[in-house]
């Protein structure tokens, strides 16, 4: 199955063709996959289209495109996984954005703590890296990518949450994460959206902690190790893969 | 707390003093660790000792070194975490050795299945990414890093280790990963090792399949999404994390 991404606007138009870009046309190839063959389309929110795939050659030219077939749409829903970090350095924070996305990450949002290491991100180089990834893990879904956030926002976000979305603060000195799996997988299950905070790598300062505990936030620790920043991300969503199976 | 990493056969020597190499005098001094203070020597197989850490100057160029106190040897065991996978590609490997020790990776054996794209690496290079990284996650083992194995010697390993070790075959058609955890932790678990076999990009063939689950390998799913090899590594150790906890 060969899946490429559109946004969800521009899905929603319901294009009568969609052209696919060098990127696609490269990995087509290397997976030899032929013309008229199905593809499917996906919007990056869980809506998918198959389509048949086209190749036009006029010389040495050639396009390939696809035309999806809207009455064939299928909607797949998926638990929510967001994570809230602190920015690692340079290639550290495409880590997250590529195994995270593997991994079933719907939403990141950068969050500056007072131990943050002021850094910056691209969101154009995350949907990208995000989309490649979930092509690769035949994912539905690509995260969006929010800007820095502070510590405000983000305890208003707890909060705000109530019973609809659990925040889990990973945290050495936090409960021991297995106790926190569910005994047997139920069906009811009600809680449909995770969160994990990661903190900086000089770690959150007792303030910090204080005030997301207060808000509701629940302190999980996932390794006996310490780990850095990327690794605590991985790790959290490996464990929310396990939380929400 | 810094440490450092000499082999078990330095370790075992009792040197008097140990002289630090560039890379731990630029780790010591951008951590702003001033001589005279303690810091720890490692064996990498659990066995350590405080040190007092010296600097000699003459003239522009300073010597840093550290004399231990062998009378003050601590020895922390930890449970057996040995990773079989089949190699991917450049420095998808390099991931899975630095994220790997962080998580508490003790054994890296890659394998050549059928469908393995050939690939070599490094087990110099190894120790040296696993080192860096064992000191920033503060772990007190390096893993051992081994040359390829091939099926048979892979299989002999899972009949061999009997009930000594369990091995899961991280398989998206496997149990549910959480099924398999402890309702709640057992002072008295008897196993304490375990390891992890994950397959080539292509996938592990039925035979292979059926071989490994002969011989008692478990198969296990840990994700609702398709893994690269180093991203299911990671899941994979992330798993051991909780099931070991």
């Amino acid at each position: 199955m060969f899946l490429i991404y559109r946004t969800f606007e521009e899905f929603r138009k319901h294009p009568e063709t969609v052209e696919l870009n060098p990127d696609e046309v490269q990995h087509l190839k290397a997976r030899r996959i032929e013309p008229n063959t199905e593809i499917v389309v996906c919007d990056g929110r869980g809506r998918t289209a198959p389509a048949l795939l086209l190749r036009e050659s006029s010389g040495r030219k050639e396009q390939w495109s696809c035309r999806p077939d809207y009455t064939r749409q299928e909607f797949v829903d998926a638990p929510e996984r967001i994570v809230y970090c602190a920015l690692p350095k340079g290639s550290r924070v495409d880590l997250i954005l590529e195994k995270g996305t593997e991994l079933g990450m719907t939403r990141f949002v950068p969050v500056e703590f007072e131990r943050s290491v002021r850094e910056t991100y691209s969101q154009e180089r995350a949907e990208r890296l995000a989309m490649q990834a979930a092509g690769q893990s035949r994912r539905r879904y690509i995260p969006v990518f929010e800007q820095p956030i502070g510590l405000e926002e983000l305890l208003s976000r707890i909060e705000g949450s109530a019973e609809a979305c659990m925040f889990l603060l990973l945290d050495p000195s936090g409960r021991a994460a297995v106790d926190l799996l569910p005994r047997k997988r139920d069906a009811e299950r009600t809680i449909r959206s995770h969160a994990i905070v990661v903190g900086p790598e000089g770690g959150i300062t007792d303030l910090e902690r204080i005030a997301m505990l207060e808000k509701g936030a629940l302190p999980v620790a996932l390794s006996d190790g310490i780990l850095r920043i990327e690794t605590a991300v991985l790790a959290g969503l490996s464990y929310l893969n396990l939380l929400q199976a």
